[in-house]
């Protein structure tokens, strides 16, 4: 009942801390047959990566997947599929500074009240590397939705303050990177909100009463550490509404309009499924901040090192993959419901 | 893996339909020994009642709820509640008008998509009465939760324009009403913002990486009908702050600020927990709007009898009772993980 | 987590007491469209009812089922199913003579044990009837695997030390008959084993590595209440042979043997599966026993009443049911991994 | 829904084939705080490893574990363990005679039926070799029980024909041997029976109506390839029973017989749980065998290689540590029902 395992029929179990042997995934329920390539995941964890572009961090992680098990002659056996990715060493020793202080915004404190101790090499557990994992499951979950005509798209839709109109917006995003590149030479960092649109999925997914597909889709992105809202169609926006605005007219040729946001009473209309997350800053930033010990002592504290001015960049291809997590397993309930 | 269960170690099973025989809900893992009575369930389930206010419906529910199991000589025996509140009898003819038309904003086009044929009386499984069944059983969870010292209170924040300034701001609701009045006379309905908070949480609940406790209480409210958007602590504003203005920092007291929103990495930080939500504007409206009917044929729809032009207010109660089905699974989960 | 749901996609939540308000269940996962009637769900119960045969009980029970939701205009509408059936009110001083005694073969001392209390009006949740939930959930699932070309039968094998040369062994059940009616007359019961067989089932169901097929039957069949063994196939038998008499051996007309009992590792063969379980003398006797009473004193303790000298026949239409509900589930799985 | 998880407080994910990258587990639910090394875990491997006494099979696998996730510092840290084995490199070539050919008493031709394909070096998923992650994390619960005082013990029962008196009973193991031996010789194998008992469990563990504890353990029991029956107490045996012999009484000491075997109504009663299982002739024998191959053929077949001529002194630790795994998970589930 520990909270790593996520899906029903397509399900997978994540391991792994940024700092201790590996981190990974196993996968449970993947169609046997399917064809499969350590390469075609590697494409999906390389978005991911560290080192990308100017706003996201320089480190260098090893995320090289390797499958372990459950795909034979390149094809999937239908049995649980190993995906591991080996961490480099990690001396202890590099963390006795910050061992025993709770860095703001991050889960020190949380996890020592949980678990009376704690992995304190990196963010352990807690560690965005985490996801590396949940991307690799994704990248499968996404070649299947591929096959079903299914695409999966997200994007930054707005960070330091600048929104895009559109979705590639490349205007909007040539002015949020000098602010961004600005924040990082400061030691700080800025949050953003991240897009996610869904094409070609068929009407009828989704599982009332309790899991609906926003519902588990919005699991799904709350799940990720920095995500703060979730919202979906007209979100936040339909408080100041009316029925008559809201509502989406049907005429012979579908919906007229889409404030539903491509699901309503927890099933999938047919039309475009839209939802936006609001990522938090970057809880890592050099400036000095004010902090307790593990003693309950007041201590000053600066996470040195390389880190994601903005995270939504990196955040993107995750979104990507837990969305399609959902809508895997949900293709699968909805034909057993059917059978 | 049809989507009627909730929670874990404190599960719910909510079953009926608006017209059918009954809703209600089997309710499994209640602490044995807990005192029950009929009577202090019914107490929230008048909260949910229509009829409550002026912004409401007045139409009458026969709301008596009865347990027929699980309960001897006024205690929970720790096996299955079952708690079920009767439907009056609904002629099908009442419904001939609107059975075969899509009405806007309800599920009528996506429950066909889904399950091929639907009950057409009401809104079937689809209406906000099946929210009985999870408000019968958020009593009882929120009777054990008080005796853990946690209260969990939910209010109308925003709607039709005006916002509160404060939990319980009776200058803003005085300005509220008469919109909302107004609205229904025009036939027409207005969303709005519920927010909640929970006090007396302690640190250490939650189940990362997949069950944090936003994530839990995130999927437990877009599985309400009307829900389009959640957020936690800074919620969306997060996406406009810098790293050094969100991160909450510690003093010897504890956390100075709480754009966290009480929970840190998944985990409650033993902070209060505020969280808000979007809630559209009742689809039922009696203003004629346009749809098809199962045939693909367009039509007009009108939707006859009296509906609440503003659901805000009785969203609040089932609120309240979904955030203590998370809770207290989540209380039952961490003594369990520690055991 | 308390234990009681059953499968997967073809789910049930059992609830109820032998003298509490009602027994019944929850059904999710029931294909929509399927057409089903009380009439049809009774003909199963009244399997069960006491008062079928000189070997079991006369006692009555109202054992008239009600669904009360997820069936519309007489088909399944693919949402929760609830089954339900009232029981006879009970006055709670009709068990004072045995409120605080544990019987022996009972489970008084463990519910105690386990809950602290319980509820002590007949058997309560230990209660035979409970399975009348199963049986009606069962039924549904019945009707299903019938459309799958699907057919289960079980009966008694072997009982008070006379076994059956075949299925329906006339000749057994005359020498088995006068020798429980004896047992009854003497206050006494006396055990057996009842024999299952599965035919029409295709090759390819069963869930490796712990979802096999034989380890969820063996977990359905010793869920019940006065079962001590699982035997498929070989059986106990198996001990004692050798590899080479023991393995099927496969020509071009399939399996020329069947030891497995139409399963090899964990996955149905497509041959005739074969199961048998033991069942236990019935615990209630009427002859004068000793036990112990909730304050730990000795004492004498009659179980006065009507009751099954031997509980096979009973337990027949229940087996059944649970084998329908593992097999259905089954078929829902596979059919979900293959898609 | 594919079957690699097992438990719900204290659950486990197994992945790996006999000759794919590795073998393993994930275990969620570990207490967080529990001193784990790799060399105590190596210890139950180990007793499970082949070689290990002359009626086993001298093959040398390399069994080594490594602990890459969920251990810091010599103590779980509360999140997901990875436990993992690596397989030595397996050329495929090695399995060319026999990649199309359904062994008899094998799993091939079911898996082809289940999945349409499968890994053909060694018996794929369906491997004993699987059952070293099981035995990794029951090695985990073990430790976790002992601290609650509970000691599982298991033990070749009857081999060959030849029955033990008592647990350890070396007399009748040295009758064994020689019969054994002696089939080795003739490329043939026999089955036998496997006893477990289990002490110092406390009274109130099972979780009605359907996770009762004896179902729980059947089907652990049962999920292991070789097991074609499981009983408890008096098992088979309570056939041929009066229920005036088979009640158990209770006096002022407690239990007077234990007909039960340590569990009624699904819960422990405190006494020592006995159950037994029947495990059938190894299906590897390296006599002459018909069958068919893939397209339907009839083909002799010879299994060459070293095999168990008895399966039962390797199954013993598995036994065990699956019963460790119920039992703990057990715990938890009471005391978070208690909670």
């Amino acid at each position: 009942m520990a909270g790593s395992n996520f899906g029903h029929l397509f399900r997978i179990s994540t391991f792994g801390e940024s700092h201790g042997g590996a981190v990974g995934v196993v996968i449970d329920g993947v169609t046997p047959g399917l064809e499969i390539t350590e390469e075609e995941i590697q494409v999906q964890l390389d978005r991911r990566k560290p080192g990308q572009s100017s706003v996201t961090t320089p480190r260098q992680e090893p995320d090289t997947v390797h499958l372990l098990s459950g795909v034979f002659e390149g094809k999937a056996t239908g049995v649980p599929i190993l995906a591991i990715l080996y961490n480099k060493d990690a001396q202890s020793s590099a963390y006795d500074d910050i061992k025993d202080k709770f860095r703001p915004g991050h889960a020190d404190f949380t996890y020592i009240a949980k678990y009376g101790l704690r992995d304190y090499r990196g963010s352990g557990r807690a560690s965005g590397r985490e996801t590396a994992g949940r991307v690799a499951a994704g990248a499968i979950a996404r070649k299947l939705l591929l096959g079903r005509g299914v695409k999966v798209t997200a994007y930054t839709w707005r960070a330091a303050g600048i929104q895009c109109d559109r979705a590639c917006d490349l205007k909007a995003a040539a002015l949020m990177v000098p602010i961004i590149e600005q924040l990082a030479v400061d030691g700080d960092s800025v949050g953003g909100i991240v897009e996610c649109r869904i094409t070609g999925l068929e009407a009828g997914l989704g599982e009332p009463v309790f899991d609906k597909l926003e519902a588990d889709l919005a699991k799904a992105m709350m799940s990720l550490g920095a995500v703060k809202g979730f919202e979906i169609g007209s979100g936040f926006q339909c408080a100041d509404m009316k029925g008559s605005e809201h509502n989406d007219p049907m005429d012979k040729n579908g919906f007229v309009s889409n404030h539903a946001g491509g699901i309503i009473g927890g099933i999938s209309t047919g039309e475009e499924i839209v939802f936006r997350i609001a990522v938090k800053p970057t809880s890592s930033i050099s400036k000095e901040q004010r902090t307790i010990n593990i003693q309950g002592q007041e201590t000053p504290i600066q996470t040195i090192g390389r880190h994601d001015p903005c995270i939504c960049p990196r955040i993107v291809p995750v979104v990507e993959a837990m969305a399609c997590l959902v809508l895997e397993d949900h293709y699968k309930r909805q034909i057993a419901l059917k059978a």
